[in-house]
C-alpha cells in the first residue's frame, strides 16, 4: 500500500474489512476522508484486482452514514466487490460562511467543480470523484479501474447520474436512490448551482442529469432508480424523477424507475434495496 | 391501539415498519422511548399475535443505535417476528450528576433496580424491561407474550443474560454479543453496582450472570454468545466470557460461545451475526 493515504479506522464486518482513510486532496486542497469496504476475497498480495462501486452520499452526510446504516457490506461481501464512499464536500477550508446552511457549503458540495471565485479553489467534488479519487485508490489498492460503477442517494444520486452521463464508458452502470434528477428546476439545486456556478443558467446544464440525458451519446446500461412514495422531498418537488424519465425517453436511454409505496427518504429505505443495487452492478461488473 | 403510547416515528423498511413510541413509565417515572419493528406479516386487525424478541443496548446507546445500524429488520421480516428495543436508562429525571459519566447514570442503567437512595426512585430498568414494557406492548399491540426471547450487546448482553436467568421460562431463548458476563468482577460493573446497589457485594449477586448461572434451576435452551477477538473491552477484562463458561458448566447450562477473529465491539460486528441470532430465537419461538 502506498503512503499517500492514512488509515483512520478498520473494522471487520461480514468477513471483510470496513476501513476509512484520509489523504491530502489536490483537487479539494484539504484533508479528505473516504470509506472503503474490502470483501473477504480481497487480497493485497494477490495479482487479482477487484471491481469497485462508488457510493455518493446526500446532503449533510460524511463518509460515515453509508457504512454505518446501509448494510451494503453483506452484499459486497457476497459479490466480491469493493465499495468506496467519498465525503460530500471539502472540509476545514476556512471559507467564510461555508457552514451556515445544511444545504450549501460544507456537507453539500453537489459534485460540481465550482466556478464562482469564493468556492472554485476548494469545491471541486466533480473532479475529485471522477479523477483524483479513482487514480488514488487504483494506485493504492488492488482495484480494477476498468470495472467501475457508481451509485448514490439524493444529492449523491444526482452526483452518480451526472458522473455516469458525463463520462460515457467510464462506469459500467449507475443506480440511484431518490436522486435529485433535475437540479436546475428544484430549490436545492438552484441554490447550489447559483452559489457554485453563478447566475448564468446555461452553465448549469453541464451538471443537470436531465440536460445530460437529452444529449447523451454513448454506451448505456439500464439506469436503476428507486424512489419512495412517502419521501417528503418528492412532495416538495426537490427530486423530480418524472422529468428524468422524459429526458431519457428522448435519448432512448433505458431506465428502471421503481416507485415504492410507504418508503421515505431515509437509510431505512436505502437498506431495504441496497442489496438489489449491488446485484445490479455486479451483473455489469461481472462479479 | 391503546392511547398509552405516542408514536414518535414510523419508517418503512424491508416491507415492515420501524417505529419508535414514547410513554410515561411508572417504573422509571419519566417519559421513556422504545423502538418496535413490525414485520410485513404483522396485522393490527387480525387475531393472530406475533412473537417478540427484546434487544437491550449497551452503554451510551438510546433506542436508536440498534435500529439504525444492526440491519436486524431484514431478518425479523423474513421470520415474522417483532423486535422491541428499550432505552438504556431513565432520562430527564433531574438527578444531580446523572450525566457526568458515560458509564454510569444516563445511558448506563445496567438493567438493575437501584436500591441506593439517590437512584432508587427512577433507576428501575430491570422491572421496566421484564414487567412494565412487556405488559405495555402486550396490551397495545398484537404480540404473543407466551413467545418472548431476549438478546443484547455489552451492558445489554449482561441485561439479557440476567433477565433470562432470573425468570425461568419467561423467555424462550437468550443470545448476546460481547456481554459483560461477570459485572461484580469488572470495572464497569463494579462502578455501576456500587453506585446503584451499594457497597454490600452480596447484593450484587442477584444481578450477576455468573452467580445466577451457578444457582440456576429451570428450563433452558442453548445460550448463544458471540465475542469478537479484537474487542478492546475483552482485553481490558470488562467482559469476562470465560468466567461465564465456568459458571454454566457447574449448572450444566448449555452454551454456544463463538469467538470471532478480527471482530471488534462495534455494530459492524453485530450486523455481521445478527441474522444468526434472530434465526436462533425464531427456532424456539417457532416462527
Amino acid at each position: 500500500m502506498g503512503s499517500d493515504v492514512t488509515e483512520v479506522s478498520r473494522s471487520r464486518i461480514f468477513g471483510g474489512y470496513q476501513c476509512v482513510y484520509s489523504h491530502d486532496s489536490k483537487e479539494l486542497k484539504c484533508k479528505a476522508h473516504f470509506s472503503i469496504y474490502f470483501p473477504p476475497s480481497y487480497d493485497e498480495q494477490a495479482d487479482e484486482r477487484l471491481p469497485v462501486i462508488y457510493w455518493l452520499s446526500g446532503l449533510t452526510c460524511t463518509e460515515q452514514n453509508f457504512i454505518q446504516k446501509s448494510g451494503a457490506q453483506r452484499y459486497a461481501s457476497e459479490h466480491g466487490v469493493i465499495i468506496v464512499g467519498p465525503d460530500t464536500s471539502p472540509r476545514n477550508c476556512k471559507i467564510e460562511g461555508d457552514s451556515e446552511c445544511w444545504d450549501f457549503g460544507v456537507g453539500a458540495g453537489f459534485y460540481v467543480d465550482a466556478t464562482e471565485p469564493k468556492w472554485k479553489e476548494h469545491y471541486r467534488m466533480y473532479s475529485y470523484v471522477t479523477k483524483e479519487l479513482p487514480a488514488l485508490i487504483g494506485s493504492t489498492f488492488r482495484i480494477d479501474l476498468s470495472r467501475q460503477s457508481i451509485m448514490g442517494h439524493s444529492m449523491g444520486g444526482h452526483g452518480a447520474l451526472i458522473c455516469y452521463l458525463k463520462n460515457p464508458g467510464k462506469y459500467k452502470s449507475v443506480s440511484v436512490f431518490a436522486p435529485i434528477c433535475n437540479p436546475s428546476k428544484c430549490p436545492w439545486g438552484q441554490k447550489a448551482f447559483k452559489g457554485y456556478l453563478g447566475s448564468d443558467e446555461t452553465t448549469w446544464e453541464a451538471y443537470d442529469a436531465c440536460s445530460l440525458a437529452k444529449h447523451y451519446k454513448g454506451p448505456i446500461n439500464n439506469i436503476l432508480i428507486d424512489q419512495g412514495l412517502s419521501d417528503e422531498f418528492l412532495g416538495k418537488n426537490q427530486l423530480l424523477p418524472d422529468n428524468f424519465v422524459v429526458s431519457c425517453a428522448e435519448s432512448k436511454i433505458p431506465i428502471i424507475l421503481r416507485k415504492h409505496e410507504g418508503y421515505d427518504h431515509s437509510y431505512f429505505f436505502i437498506s431495504t434495496f441496497i442489496g438489489e443495487h449491488v446485484a445490479h452492478h455486479a451483473k455489469f461488473l461481472k462479479c
